[in-house]
């Protein structure tokens, strides 16, 4: 696996690299208390909807282009990179005017028109699997972007939809070594969507690092209760931290376990 | 229910309107040449595609904005409606400018920037049922369109993804009544994809008729083996002009059978 | 295909075949006044469920023996054919003493030594389709059963689990004209079931003959709203009479249709 | 959570316990071989299917009896516990004079006629998952035990089935802390059959102990390409030697990182 490196922010080396903020952005000054809590927690990709993709016309669709706005500002005041979703082609350059990552949001895994036009314009991609989609299919919707001469795509893992009522979607771990061997593209995963709920989180994340994922996506809020969206699956700041310090030291010791094991593991497979 | 009248042709009416053509635009002749033998059969609309959304990039993308040339012409020449698909919100105006009726794809469903401009625009829309959306989910697809003031809406079941490995997609009919019930819009079924199989698309469309459809929509080439998308679920001119015949009949007998029993199921009901 | 004749009812001849009752035999006097009811509407076998397969032990598991004993009078009285689930294979001889045919439910589609046992023991079996089962998963089941020398089985079509929510199931109709290609065996079909909802039984109950079902299970009860189980997905009387009527008008135009047409359509096919 | 005894083994006291062995019991010398190899790795309880539940029924069904007369001999050898699926409520009793734990397969998980008589019988029980359950549902399976007064019930995670192609089934590693959260019962983790890949056996294995799991089902042999059942999904000894000593090595990391920091993380969630 190669790694990708954008701005001073390594995918794929083995390190943990957390992308953390709120679902939706509220408003300035609540993305910048975020973005310094989640800073000090460690994470080092500041994530925030502004154009939000709900399945009601008469839910709240994000503050959009001002609300990229901020994320530009709270990116320069702390330094983390920022990403946040990119719906329609014809706002590629305006939001990559804003944001170090455009998202690929997981309804859009299929508009081949949207990922043709990231892949020419160049910007790093953060690309969701859809929740409908097969690897194979999540692979060849990479495809369409590298084809157009853009390597700089981080894939993400988010769960599928099946029958399933305790967890608003399936997440589907296995996906993350099958793309390792099928794929260089590095790969994180999303437990705040693929499980809807906070208190999954945890295990889960755990989960995805012993599976081999090169980082995380998390929603985090002050106060999960009073978000505009998604809040039954966002952790507050305590459970936050909690949950970076164990993550570190399990991506410490997975590392070296792999150094140390590798080499024999690879005789006997 | 209250029909939708575009041009010439209703949907919704008790009449049987179905949308046929090639799967993808190959070349000015034999669009045309389908076209005229759609139309003997009974045909309102032709359907063509000139975008084609490919799970490969390096699949035939289609013919682009030369195919929709060919769809105005063969238009003009027949009488026929004509119906293909838009992929970017960027090219609404241009392909509105050579179509009747622009598709918005199962793909691209939750595409919602892609339904507020086309509700904004205002021109006539066909939009096919995601295939992994909840009826809900698709309902308020249409919404997006609706709120922006454009009711000339269409919508098309056309199966859904599962487990099921005979068919490419399990043809959800128990949709039409729902949707019957839940909203005004005219709905039509597509047997071709819904199934995968050209030997079901007969019987799929009987049932999709007797679920109380007000149309249907069904690939036809003339040589469905070469097709260069999809021919496996295409009709040869002679198995459509015996499907078109049978489905002619029925539709007669069951518009007949409600005009008869409708005030007596009401009572029972 | 050939037809199954069980005493004086025949599956798979062109006629409409339905089987109507309770979905769990409450008492006594209930289940001779529905036996009466639906055989004036021109049902063909009673239906009634004594050993019912509940999610939860907590329950209302059905009558037992009991409630087979009350079936055996039901159909001397009446001369209607009887079928009831048997859920345990030490149970098949009891319950066939009392029962004209043994239902298989879709919970044990997968059960293979009751497969395996009703082969051998030889009365006449009804095996539902499993929710999750492939339909080539359904025909291999019932090849357990043909295995020990068993042929006199009827296929029931009643819906697959899906992550749809406005139905209970997603009813499968493709797989009817599918089955009819690859076997012999008589299918029916149970929108009861298949929708969860006693609306979609009239739309979906069309549908299913015009796709070519042999015939139809379907839940009536005196009261819907006081039923023990499943009372949402069931007839009242009037209700199933005015459907009764209509599908039998229905079956009549389609036998009709497909002697007219057979012949034309084979050739085009 | 109460840990659970059987014999010396205990499941769900935080170490890692293993069952191990070949899908399906083959011959007396190479299950004896078997029992020997997997005793040397670590492993706890000996797996091994002698009545073998097929979609197929030309499918290899399994030695039957004979072949649990091998694992009671192999289990008296090593001293390893044993464990066998019970297809057949008749059949518990014999199944049960051999082995220590009677398996509930997948496929009949929703048997509840074979459920109570396992919790009347008293013997410990191996519940695996259905492929075609929810959560809730399979709570509910166990419920059906534990009615009857049978609290020796080992839960087990073995994959869903989904739309998903490169995996046999989809494991939805998420049901094991959400289990953890609403039962006592132990669980452990199937990644042959959650998967049906070899080569994701190791990788699906660490995320299930970092998930939470009290232990792993997994299947091994001297030679899986010439095993007569599900070579696909299974290790040969040095592969499994190998992800022996890795998740050893992972579990008690974990063991004592959930020392180190609960205190901590429960004070923040």
């Amino acid at each position: 696996m190669s790694a990708l490196t954008i701005k001073n922010v390594t995918f794929g080396d083995g390190g943990l690299t957390v992308m953390a903020g709120p679902c939706s952005i509220e408003n300035r000054e609540q993305l910048l208390e975020i973005a310094g809590a989640v800073k000090d927690c460690g994470v080092k990709v500041l994530r925030g909807g502004a154009f939000k993709p709900r399945t009601s016309p008469y839910s709240f669709q994000g503050l959009g282009e001002e609300g990229l706005q901020y994320m530009k500002e709270a990116g320069s005041l702390t330094g983390l990179l920022t990403v946040s979703e990119v719906m329609d082609s014809c706002d590629i350059e305006m939001v990559a005017s804003y944001v170090d990552i455009l998202q690929i949001g997981s309804r859009n895994m299929d508009n081949f028109a949207l990922l043709k036009k990231v892949g020419q314009f160049g910007h790093p991609i953060l690309l969701k699997r859809g929740y409908m989609s097969t690897i194979e299919e999540f692979l060849l919707a990479a495809e369409y972007v590298l084809k157009e001469g853009n390597r700089k795509i981080i894939l993400c893992e988010r769960g599928i939809r099946t029958f399933e009522k305790l967890t608003r979607n399936s997440l589907d771990l296995t996906s993350v070594p099958i793309i390792k061997k099928m794929s260089d593209l590095p790969i994180i995963v999303d437990p705040s969507h693929g499980t809807g709920r906070a208190d999954m989180i945890l295990p889960m994340s755990k989960a995805a690092l012993a599976a081999g994922a090169d980082g995380l996506m998390i929603e985090v809020h002050p106060n999960p209760k009073k978000a505009l969206s998604d809040g039954q699956q966002t952790l507050d700041y305590s459970a936050f931290q909690a949950l970076m310090e164990e993550l570190r030291s399990l991506n410490a010791f997975l590392s070296h376990q792999y150094a140390d094991l590798s080499s024999a593991r690879l005789r006997a497979l």
